[in-house]
């Protein structure tokens, strides 16, 4: 094998180092860098490399029974939500098991990404260096690079804001006891941290701006993790959305009922924000909803109802964009978050790039990128043949319709993807793949 | 009128004050005696008197739908579940209203009530003063008096320790960030407390120690509050019963799918214990279930299992004792919380005392006490006579069957009240006691 026989891959978040666990699987030479002391990424708790989203009270949304690697059952003794420490020990822990601590470059950044026209891609490294490598796979994450929204008036803003990328605790590095506060956003890092900021002990005053309503779904459903008692597989996926949706409204009822705005959506037509406590803290008045920000001045926000709230503070939990420091090439970037990729791996054009965990997958985003791993090292051995780009384009657009056809358009529904059809549907390509390499 | 044609009304609280509102409306002169600076007694944060048990994250578990009195209503802009704030925000709204505060005596308490041979209360107050009243009502309130259990080696513990009646907050009086803690308990106050410190911003470890399993309800069911749907009157107690355990399994689940020990009765055999957090804490691990205390050593608690836990810090939420610290009569005392009266107001022998609130009453206490009231104010004004004292005791004995029949038998149980039901019984009960005192 050359020297240029090897793959890169970016990073040693939950997907890249299970990448590395199937490359060395496989016997695939492989460099696996990151830029942090430890592997984990967003599961690393205040990670030094600046990259982390957690904050001290997150506990994932979905269950230990669907989030485990296959191969690496996770603890008996973990509870159905397991907090991030555990999911980072958990992290730690398959790691060391699988002897792939050694195998990864810590404390060095991929700074630049080129593919030379012999098609290697050569890598600029933060210490300076450069290598070449005939395959590079991208595991950076997308939920590092904080999307920020730009009002009238924000520069003039006086008090403390931030994003949720950067809330830790309501304490530090804020202390926001006392303080009157607006969470901007609908998600699941607004549903946590307004819910946390706004416990009567912790802000004076605390508002949630949403521009529209939301559905929220609880963490159990009769007594069992959402997620842990999926629909049978036989039952038509129309027919599912149906049951599921008249299911949700059963149990939250409407979100007007607790002074929420009127969702303009169905059920599951959005990215599910999950919380078992944000609807019982806006239906105890805890949370006071907000509609959109029309402009900012010195010490308040002015929402387009015309109403007016002093505020000492804004928290934007308004998402993430995707993002890609080391490509410079301008088809390798995402604007307003588009990226449509070949089974969310692979951009037309590029059949030795692969990216990793780059999707909204739900229930679970810890083995889907597993699941991308297996797929990705036959393609790298061969054993895998990708279709033409043209084929490969017709099936993105195929399967756009299929993941994202139901949900709102919007930056944050641009890489939706439901796992258990996506695996179903990776199977089929792989057999497809494998009769295309004449493996079959 | 003679100087002591007048009702006594001992306490100021939500209990008190309606009181007074009747008694004015019925023109019969009386004085209400409140330790306090101000009306609202347990509703009354930080409460001078000492008699609040309120924290500060405390909102009502009855819904603002239950808890109105019948002629002063909620305000509309109320949620679902008001803070304690705006409970007594709302009393003292109602107190102005009725223009009753200049009819009550401040920091003033009753120190000794003994009735007099001529059948006379004689009341020493705090100043010195004594008077004598025809009337005693007694309205001081059971939510004050910290039950504290004693198990081996407590008096070693080096430890904090508090009893919830004292918790304000997360930070005063003791600051619970870091430390390990163990709550004692199983009702609301422990719920609620266990939940707030359990937050992985808060305590570094929760333990709640529960002698017994409990079920725990949410506050919304499908959207709605969950007193604000009650079942339709004419359906059988029996039947109601069995729907309701019926719903509350599917809700919830059983306790012991989130790692808390299985109840050992079935659901509203117990006081209902209700909160929409405490479930969701316990499946995420942010508080350890343990069993009963076997034993306390200086720095832990030793459980009935054998297992033994590091503490900083105790807190009992093991309730509250029925007081009157102002009878020296030993038939008005409450050992063990037992406590039977007619129609939980009226004691056999003492045809002149009345006992205000004095009850659990399910879904709220609120109003309980204005129905109470209105009979009262009857007694008093002889539109209505009570029965003989051995017609009350059998009374008695039947209603215990009927309210607390269904309970498992417990210190916490000797005060149960359904509230629609209680309240259909006094309508029947003052229509034959208005036929005793020949007015029909």
């Amino acid at each position: 094998m050359s020297a240029t026989d090897r793959a890169c891959i970016i990073g040693a978040g939950c997907s890249g180092f299970t990448m590395a666990k199937r490359l060395k699987d496989h016997g695939v030479a492989y460099d696996c860098f990151e830029m942090s002391d430890n592997i984990g990424g967003n599961w690393y708790y205040k990670n030094p490399n600046g990259r982390s989203s957690c904050y001290q009270s997150l506990h994932i949304d979905t269950s230990k029974w669907r989030l485990a690697f296959e191969d690496y059952p996770v603890p008996e003794s973990w509870p159905d939500f397991p907090h991030h420490s555990q999911i980072q020990q958990y992290f730690n822990d398959y790691v060391d098991h699988f002897q792939l601590r050694d195998t990864i470059t810590f404390n060095t950044s991929v700074e630049a990404a080129v593919r030379l026209d012999s098609g290697a891609w050569e890598i600029t490294l933060s210490n300076g260096e450069t290598r070449q490598y005939r395959w590079l796979i991208v595991a950076n994450g997308h939920h590092w690079d904080a999307r920020l929204p730009d009002y009238p008036g924000l520069e003039s803003f006086a008090g403390y804001q931030t994003h949720s990328h950067h809330y830790l605790d309501p304490f530090e590095p804020y202390d926001y006891r006392g303080k009157r506060v607006v969470v901007v956003g609908a998600g699941n890092s607004a549903m946590d941290i307004a819910s946390e900021l706004s416990q009567r002990p912790i802000c004076e005053k605390l508002f949630v701006s949403m521009r529209r309503g939301v559905w929220v779904l609880p963490k159990y459903v009769n007594g069992k993790p959402v997620d842990k008692t999926p629909m049978p597989g036989w039952i038509p996926r129309r027919m599912l959305r149906a049951l599921a949706r008249r299911k949700i409204k059963e149990l939250t009822g409407n979100p007007e009922d607790y002074g929420l705005p009127r969702p303009d959506h169905e059920p599951l037509d959005a990215h599910p924000s999950i919380s078992s406590e944000f609807l019982t803290r806006v239906g105890s008045g805890d949370i006071t909803p907000k509609g959109a920000i029309d402009h900012i001045d010195a010490n308040g926000v002015v929402f387009v109802d015309g109403s007016r709230e002093d505020v000492d503070a804004i928290l934007w939990a308004t998402g993430y964009q995707i993002s890609f420091p080391f490509f410079s090439d301008p088809a390798l970037q995402a604007p307003e978050n588009r990226f449509p990729l070949f089974k969310r791996m692979v951009k037309p054009g590029y059949e030795n790039l692969y990216f990793l965990g780059l999707a909204q997958a739900v229930p679970t985003l810890v083995n889907f990128a597993e699941q991308q791993s297996k797929w990705i090292v036959e393609a790298i051995g061969g054993a895998y043949s990708l279709p033409t780009d043209d084929s490969m384009k017709q099936i993105i657009n195929t399967d756009e319709k299929t993941y994202l056809g139901n949900f709102y358009d919007t930056p944050r529904h641009t890489m939706q993807c439901e796992f258990d059809p996506y695996v179903a549907d990776l199977q089929k390509d792989l057999a497809l793949g494998r009769r295309r390499a004449g493996k079959v």
